[in-house]
């Protein structure tokens, strides 16, 4: 008999948040990876592009990485791909989708092999100790799927992001024989998709979104402008089918929109019948009625096309008055702003918007807590490890299955780190590995940190004087300056005599120093930096950050 | 007969946004003023304190100014008051409890005396012309009340903030006895308040909140710490009967929650049970089923009460594992990502957190679809004109209007500033006056325009680099430098290279254009400008903003 190793699931991103999502399983040593995802962020991660998992455990361990599998192509589920094959060469697995869109990221970041590996939903395959199933379920995207992985000490299954969707646009239902199937056979650990565990009930079928177009598009009388995500393949098909129906062209605006449908068309998930299709050059000739524009900017993003034409301010197109424009999709928490903006603008040029959820052109990709305990009851985990979800929703998505007979030491709510460890005997929470976030901003991955951070935030809150004098090293006179360059601080005409003020001030304290020998320009800088900081805030009360900069002339 | 003049409705603030809501009517050369209230700043405001509405039309007819009538005390409705004392000198009329709050606001401004006047709902006044009758609705604090101005030319009616609570905390409910009278009498405009104008159905009453109170309280096995508005006195009223039924002490804390109600104990809005209330420090001596306290923080503010507890940060108060925390407010939009926050680190220490809004502990102060479809019933205006909202919600509120009868040509959808001009003959927008949005940033209002937040913005993107180099006047050679400071750019020690790199690049092209005798520092502080922008984006892809400074040395 082989020896018995532990069990670990670690996970590194998406646990405390939405996005980022990894998670580490390990056996003894071996190691495979569950999605490598990024996250956009947050508001007072100033400049900073994109933030992705710190996986320095995954590095420090590569050789003992057997592959990455991925639930599905959203980007907090492969957007750290890129990142993390410049450091480990290590084969990917995925649905046909999820791969053609990594291959295109790849793409963009000049990486043109990887070791890709295509699936089906029903597929297994064998990683070292681990055999790893693909089941489908549905989610917001094409060809997205659930995972069992059959260890030496039980099966752990991971849903990745789901809903039950009993009326899918294309393809079959979420696989229900085969979750019944592992549970029935016996589950060691559940980890399970929390981002809606706050809603009730049950989330709408995709299809409903159809029937709702159906009718916008019967009932509007001149252009149809349709705003969604880039990546909702069945929303667009939805949207390419009501089209169809009702004798309007469409044509598709925005470079992720068009990215993705290309990707999508290309692979079979996109049916576009015959000539349905025009550029957009071509569809503003037809009469109004007979157009339908895909486009980008449901979030209110500011360089999106639907935002740029409710600027007016889009090279090509320009809302005109009895234009329906529908959003289709929700504000993303913290877009409700930009959202409602761009709502008012196109309102503003004379479209009509249809826009609230109530008016049904969105449902969500993600269960609700019904389906969220019908996957519970089904797997019946002897563990439970809620995933995908901020604090609060792990712990209600804990109380969830605690209400479902989940023994409440049985059930996880862990943090990216920690390491979940099972045994013969049982689980616990084993210690923590290094994790965290880094930020990527341009080329640089993880060379912001806190420091620049904190003098982003002073900068944009009330900007910067800079102070520069030249001394002579000779004599110790001033040679030049003190001269004040003030950026994001004041309108500099409206306050001169405040900065010529603030000049004589430093001319004293400079004059004062070198008359006292003090040459230790620290001293002087900080002297300078208290001086003018107390004199600033009295005059406006602002804390611009103080700049002194003095120069030695030989 | 007296001359006939023409009658003006001059909204100068709270039209296409919520917030620093001012209206201006006007008949012949007498004015009176509607409300004066200030804005938070959005995200893009970027160290923005509050923003004011642009009341420059009312300053340069100052003379014609009769008095500003205030409809409630929130600061949106009253902010503004303190600037707009420093350059005029007029009566203000309003109910005791909204007077009693502009008192303290014009102390904190060091504003002593002014023209005060207390009136009830109910009351009527004489200003020149207009007749003013204050009527008496529900709203989020108490004392609010709608106006009927009647004017030679009829009557113009304002609801101001307004909900129909049929069971108030205190007091009466909203007069529909008045409004009806009004609206039997004819009315020949009606202003009503448009925020909640999304919502179907009714807004739910406040008293609701106190049922749902009683049972958090009766459930609590430890701490209570609920989190509101401090100028929601009617919530503040139901936290402390809760507390009084359920034997536990009360402690306030959090200065603003301190300032409201000591001004709504003393002026009678509040009622404390003898012996309820005690200070923090003695609150924390009771066993913990003895002890609520009420705070601030329920938007998630940075420095708020709540949000030190949550961040482990209050001088006084730690957060205990078992504490109830209840959240007994909605995000305002845009602060939901903060709210969010705080709520989980709250969860992390421990607290059950009482947060959804299905929970019930919280209700709107602003009427949905149905009671404004009531106002506009009861009121029967013959022109219409939404306000209070942004610009979808003033588009659907007189879409609402027009589905009951009003007439789409009698409908006003009006901006800030727009003129609304009634003859006997009709009624149509008339021009524009000035208007507009003025920035306060510590004590300078309006010093801050675009170029000073265009800067914060590029600085807080990507930060700032300084390159500074000394010149001999009279020899034309480099003295000091180049030197090279960065804030908010890269880390320095990781960018040594770069930075090395861009100061040799400075030397070139200074010396070249010494060589050239291009003693235009212009042209070279923009070669310098151009060459490093380049060198810097290639090396990170960011765009730091670049300030060449030249000294130069006699």
């Amino acid at each position: 008999m082989p020896k018995e190793h532990k069990l670990q699931i670690i996970p590194l991103g998406g646990l405390g948040e939405v996005g980022k999502n990894m998670t580490i399983i390990r056996y003894g040593n071996q190691m495979i990876m569950i999605d490598a995802g990024l996250a956009f962020p947050e508001d007072d991660l100033l400049g900073i592009d994109i933030v992705i998992p710190d996986y320095s455990y995954v590095t420090e361990n590569k050789e003992q990485l057997l592959g990455i599998l991925l639930t599905h192509g959203h980007e907090d589920h492969i957007g750290t791909i890129p990142y993390l094959l410049k450091d480990i060469d290590v084969p990917i697995f995925g649905t046909t989708l999820t791969m053609g869109l990594i291959q295109a990221r790849l793409k963009e970041n000049n990486i043109n092999s990887f070791k890709g590996n295509n699936v089906k939903p029903g597929d297994s395959i064998k990683l070292g100790s681990f055999k790893i199933e693909f089941i489908r379920v549905s989610h917001s995207i094409p060809d997205a799927v659930g995972l069992a992985i059959h260890t030496p000490l039980g099966t752990i299954v991971h849903t990745g992001d789901f809903k039950l969707d009993h009326t899918p646009v294309t393809g079959e239902i979420l696989d229900i024989y085969k979750f019944a199937e592992l549970g029935q056979k016996g589950v060691l650990c559940l980890m399970s998709d929390s981002t809606n565990v706050e809603r009730p009930g049950f989330t709408m079928s995709e299809r409903t979104v159809g029937q709702m177009f159906d009718e916008v598009f019967r009932n509007a009388k001149e252009r149809i402008i349709l705003a969604s995500f880039a990546s909702n393949v069945h929303r667009v098909q939805q949207v390419i089918d009501a089209a169809f129906k009702n004798n309007r062209k469409v044509a598709i605006v925005g470079r992720s929109m068009l990215n993705y449908a290309t990707i999508a068309a290309e692979l079979g998930y996109l049916n576009i019948p015959e000539g349905v299709l025009l550029d957009v050059d071509e569809i503003v000739k037809l009469p109004n009625n007979q157009v339908c524009i895909i486009t980008t900017g449901s979030q209110g993003e500011p360089m999106s096309a639907l935002t740029r034409m409710a600027m007016n301010d889009h090279k090509k197109l320009e809302i005109q008055p009895g234009d329906t424009v529908v959003i289709s999709a929700n504000p993303i928490p913290g877009n409700e702003k930009s959202v409602a903006k761009t709502i008012d603008q196109l309102f503003k040029l004379g479209a009509n918007v249809i826009y609230e959820s109530v008016a049904g052109v969105h449902v969500s990709g993600h269960a609700s807590q019904e389906e969220l305990k019908l996957m519970i009851n089904m797997v019946k985990p002897k563990y439970f490890l809620p995933v995908h979800g901020e604090y609060r929703m792990l712990i209600k998505h804990g109380q969830l299955a605690e209400q479902l007979g989940i023994p409440a030491d049985n059930i996880f709510i862990a943090e990216n780190g920690s390491v979940i460890e099972f045994t013969k005997s049982g689980a616990c929470l084993a210690g923590k590995v290094p994790s965290g976030r880094i930020l990527v901003d341009g080329l640089g991955v993880g060379d912001v940190g806190n420091i620049v951070l904190r003098d982003r935030k002073q900068l944009s809150q009330d900007g910067i004087l800079i102070a520069v004098i030249a001394l002579s090293r000779s004599t110790g006179e001033i040679v030049a300056g003190p001269d004040i360059v003030t950026r994001g601080f004041v309108y500099v005409r409206e306050s001169e005599t405040m900065l010529e003020e603030a000049k004589q001030k430093i001319k004293q304290i400079t004059e004062r120093c070198l008359e006292n020998g003090i040459i230790e320009w620290a001293v002087l800088k900080n002297q300078i930096r208290d001086t003018l900081s107390k004199h600033l805030y009295e005059k406006t009360r602002r804390k611009p950050m103080i700049l002194p900069i003095i120069q030695e002339v030989k």
